[in-house]
This record gives structure tokens, C-alpha cells and sequence, in this order.
């Protein structure tokens, strides 16, 4: 009952607020500065405002209000996911007002995905009570990897975040996998007697049913940096406080994909001095050049989500 | 486990073999003969391959030799699945023999399906075990309705299969939104008990998620008449053992939409001598030819179609 209530106020608040904010942010000019590299198609995008991830936030944030008791652990999946926006928001902010497609530095924003990684990493290690073993898919192993568990956190919050920002490049996509992924990690929670923590998921889920709603393709808005990165502290601080890392390495596997293929089109790239492996990164960039439609690349890339949620669901229920 | 694995056979045999039943298709000259009648812009849908749904249907039935115990009352699922697919099978052959958009005459396809529902109705009567009390959304109750049992069944079997086929109008409406109405039955079924029944709708997901893979904007192959009324009887099949043909109705709102635009449609141009409701029925063409891209209003229904599953399950849970 709560479970599917959860999932219902957070769309309801996309569907009721997302006109008025669509038509606000076209107001404020928040039109998308489309990076020179991407794909030649993507020209038309320009004008389609961005930092719809804006409603994203707040849609989980009254949400988690509504139906979470934030005296729990839980609180720490929410302060995640808004710290997280809030890089994403001044990253944002600064590719507006100074007209160009890249905000923050590249070190500004690490440093600051590393401070929050780092804070839940603590919170977990001295003063959580969940969260402290990991639990690996397959074989049910339960590790308690002591204070090697804080790079570990620092790690999996960082490399999620990102990945889930890279993800976010065609319309529908980074909301439609996550809807996916945290519907998945729901069930895991629950699953695993995390009630608190499945509900939060399902919070997220609702937030990114709605919002796919107005940026399915073609998008009438984007999420920017603000909702990408939340969406990715919302995952990984949801994995992290059930102890599902690699769980959520398998369920997120769109993210690990689209993050492997940057870095191995990067590391190639340097190591022969100039040849690439894919024709674009990230991945899904790929796709557009071998002649897909991008509807039909979202499409996609959706079902293999929910193929590779299935298999992370496998891979706990063959424990049991 | 079993649930999962139940849903992952159907879609590996569709990925699998979904290329090489293309091909054989288009080798076949099984082009669909797009009707006179629609929008304009479907035009382009020329020469793509029909008659996918033959895949859809053999995938259902290896799958359920593999899961299903087929002593129990889930085998009339698949029976009524497998006539209805057949009396598609043919509708789908007379329209490519005769190059024309029509097939079976529409007494014809009435009689077949009305004929289905009957020898569903009589078993569930008659001989089964389950099906027999109807249960109501939001209220629990639970009726017995004697032999007004067997109308019921005709009407929600031959009414939700007809559905079916009127939503399969648009690149991965039809498959999308039964895969979601499927997903939603199996939790039903679960939580009522109806293991086998539960496996059922998960191997008709399966199926639906990997004809998706094929079918999604711009669709390389269409279903057919042989896939769309196979669907409606598979679905209404599964409410109808179940007794849960009222929280179809909810879940599979959208068929009832689609169906009942059409009825508006034309009841209102008889009454009126002429006049419109919508600018064209079924209603996705409605919203096509308010200016929607097709990608976009398929990812709205679907959207629609998570909203009412979750009403549906909400309704049910509630009574607990």
C-alpha cells in the first residue's frame, strides 16, 4: 500500500508542476548549451530548456517528508541525493550564465562528489547501523571489509554519480533507466527487511515516471546536472546503505556501460596515440553514428535494464 | 526465481530468433497493407514486415511447456491465447493472399472469438476449480453470479481481445502497454495465490518486453492480428481464471480507453448525422494528429499504463 502510494506522489507532483516549470525555465532562458563534440543531430536540441531536475529533487524531497521517518538511516540516501543536486545545480548555473556547455571544472565538481561520497562513507562506518557488510550477488557472501569500506563508498558514490551524468544524453534515457534500476533496488530493499530504504527507491522511481513523462523523445525539457547527479547519489547511497554495491553494478549496468566505454575510448586513445574504439562516447553516441534512431537507442537500452534488474534480482533470490 | 527465469525464456527467444523471423517475413512478402483510413503519415509503414506475433505466440508456448504445469486450470490461458492467435493467423493470411488491409470478415472474426470465449466460460463454469466468484476492486467483495458467469466471460474475453487489437496501432503500444498490464496480473495473481497463473502473465511479459526489443520506433516488424489477439486473449484469459476481470478493466485501462473511443466515435457520428468526437479513433491516432510525435504519445501511454497497474494493485491491497 505505502509502497505504491510512494511511487504515486512523487509522479503526481512531475505531471502537476512540470508545465509550470517547463514553461519558467524557457522563461528564465534556461535553454541547453549543447557541447560542440556530440552528435551533429543533436543541433536541434538547442533551445529545449534544461534543470528540469529541479522538480526531480524537490518532488523527492516533499515525498521523502510524506512518507519516510527521516530519524532512521534513510535520512542519509535523501542528504546524498540533495547534496549531489546541488553540485548539479551550480554546475548548471554557471554553463547558463556564462554561455558555455561546460560548468564547473572538472576538479570542482570531483572534489565535491568526493566530500559527500566521503561523508556517507563515515556515516556508515561510525555511526550507522546498516550498511557496514556487503553482500555479493550469486553467492550470498557477506563481507565486513572494516575501514577499507570508506575509499570503497567514496568509490562506488563517485564512479555512480558520474556514470549516471554520462548516462543522462539522449531524451528518456537517464530517467527512464533509473525508474528501472530504483524500482529494482526497491524490491531489494524490501527484500532484505530495508523497508525505510525501499520506499525511498520507490520515491525516486515516481519522480522519474513523471519526469520521462515531458523528456521522453522528443523532450520538451532535459534534467540537467542537477537532476543527473541526484539521481546518481539517490543510487548509490541507496546500494550503499543496503550494503548492494555490486548488486547495483549489476542492476545498473546501462551506468557501468556507459562510463566503461569513455574510459576504455579515452585509455585507447592514448595508449595507440590517436585510435578510437567506439565511434562516440558516451556509449549511446555510438549507437546514433551506426544509424539508430534515438527513440529506438532509449527503447533499448530500457529493456536491457530491466533484463539486467531481472538478472541483479536473480542473483539475490538464488541465495535465499 | 521461477518467477524471473519465467520471464526471461520468452525474451531470449525473441531476441534470438526476432532477425531471422524478419527476414523470413520480409523474404515471404508479408508487407502489412497499411489502411486506407489512418493518418497520412503512416503511409511511410509500407513494406515493414507484419506478422510478428507468430514469435510472440511460439514463444509463449515453448515457455509455458518449460514452466507451466499444464494439469492445472492455467492450460486454458494458453489455449484461449493460442485460438485467439489463430483466428489472427488467418486474418492476418486473407489480408496478404487478397493485398488487401481487411482480412477475416467482421462477422467471421466475431464468431471466432465469441465461439473462444464460450469454451472459457463453459470450462470455468462447468469444470474449473477457480474463476467462479468475481472479486471488486476496493471493496473485496466477492460474487458468485451463477450462469450470468458465461455472458460475463464472452463479453470481458471477446471485449478486452478486440481491445487489444485497436491499441496495436502504434510502434510498441500494443507489446508495451500488455507488458505492463501482464506484470501487474502476476503480482494479482501472486498475491491471490494463483501461482501458475502468475507464471503465465510473467512468460507473456517476457515475450512482450522482447518483441519491444523489434518493435519500439521506428518498428522494424509489426505483430499482427496473430500477436494482438493473442495478447487480448491472453490477458483476459488470466483475469477471467482469476476472477479479476474488474481490476483488468483498471490496469488495462488503456484498452478500454482505445475501445470505448472508437464506440464514442461512432455512436456520436450516427446520433449527430455526421459529427466528431476525436479527431480519429482509435484514440492514439487522436493525439497523433494533435501534433504528439508517435515515440511520444507510446511512452505517454505506457507511462498512463504504470499509473493504472499501480491503481489497480492499489485497489487490491487496500482490501487486505
Amino acid at each position: 500500500m505505502l509502497y505504491l502510494t510512494a511511487v504515486f506522489l512523487p509522479f503526481l507532483i512531475l505531471i502537476l508542476f512540470g508545465p509550470a516549470l517547463i514553461k519558467g525555465l524557457q522563461y528564465l532562458n534556461f535553454g541547453q548549451q549543447i557541447r560542440g563534440e556530440g552528435p551533429s543531430s543533436h543541433l536541434k536540441k538547442k533551445g529545449i530548456p534544461t534543470m528540469g531536475g529541479i522538480l526531480i529533487v524537490l518532488a523527492i524531497l516533499i515525498s521523502s517528508f510524506v512518507f519516510l521517518d527521516l530519524s532512521t538511516e534513510v535520512i542519509w540516501a535523501l542528504i546524498t541525493t540533495l547534496a549531489m543536486g546541488l553540485i548539479g545545480f551550480l554546475d548548471d548555473i554557471i554553463k547558463i550564465r556564462s554561455k558555455r556547455s561546460l560548468g564547473l571544472k572538472a576538479r570542482e565538481k570531483l572534489i565535491g562528489q568526493i566530500t559527500v561520497g566521503l561523508l556517507l562513507a563515515l556515516y556508515v562506518v561510525f555511526y550507522s547501523n546498516i550498511g557496514k557488510e556487503i553482500l555479493f550477488p550469486f553467492t550470498g557472501w557477506l563481507i565486513n571489509p572494516g575501514y577499507l569500506l570508506i575509499p570503497f563508498i567514496v568509490f562506488i558514490v563517485v564512479g555512480f554519480t558520474n556514470a549516471v551524468n554520462l548516462t543522462d544524453g539522449l531524451d528518456g534515457l537517464a530517467a527512464g533507466v533509473t525508474l528501472i534500476v530504483c524500482t529494482a533496488l526497491a524490491v531489494l530493499c524490501s527484500a532484505l527487511g530495508y523497508k525505510q530504504l525501499a520506499i525511498y527507491a520507490l520515491i525516486v522511481s515516481g519522480a522519474c515516471l513523471g519526469f520521462v513523462w515531458f523528456n521522453s523523445h522528443p523532450a520538451q525539457v532535459f534534467m540537467g546536472d542537477v537532476g543527473s547527479l541526484a539521481l546518481g547519489g539517490a543510487v548509490s547511497a541507496l546500494a550503499v546503505l543496503s550494503g548492494t554495491e555490486f548488486f547495483l553494478v549489476i542492476i545498473g549496468g546501462i551506468y557501468v556501460a556507459e562510463a566503461l566505454s569513455v574510459m576504455i575510448q579515452v585509455g585507447y586513445f592514448r595508449l595507440t596515440g590517436g585510435k578510437r574504439i567506439f565511434r562516440m562516447t558516451p556509449l549511446h553516441h555510438h549507437y546514433e553514428l551506426t544509424g539508430l534512431e534515438e527513440a529506438q537507442i532509449v527503447s533499448r537500452f530500457w529493456i536491457t535494464s530491466i533484463i539486467l534488474a531481472i538478472l541483479g534480482l536473480f542473483s539475490y533470490f538464488i541465495i535465499l
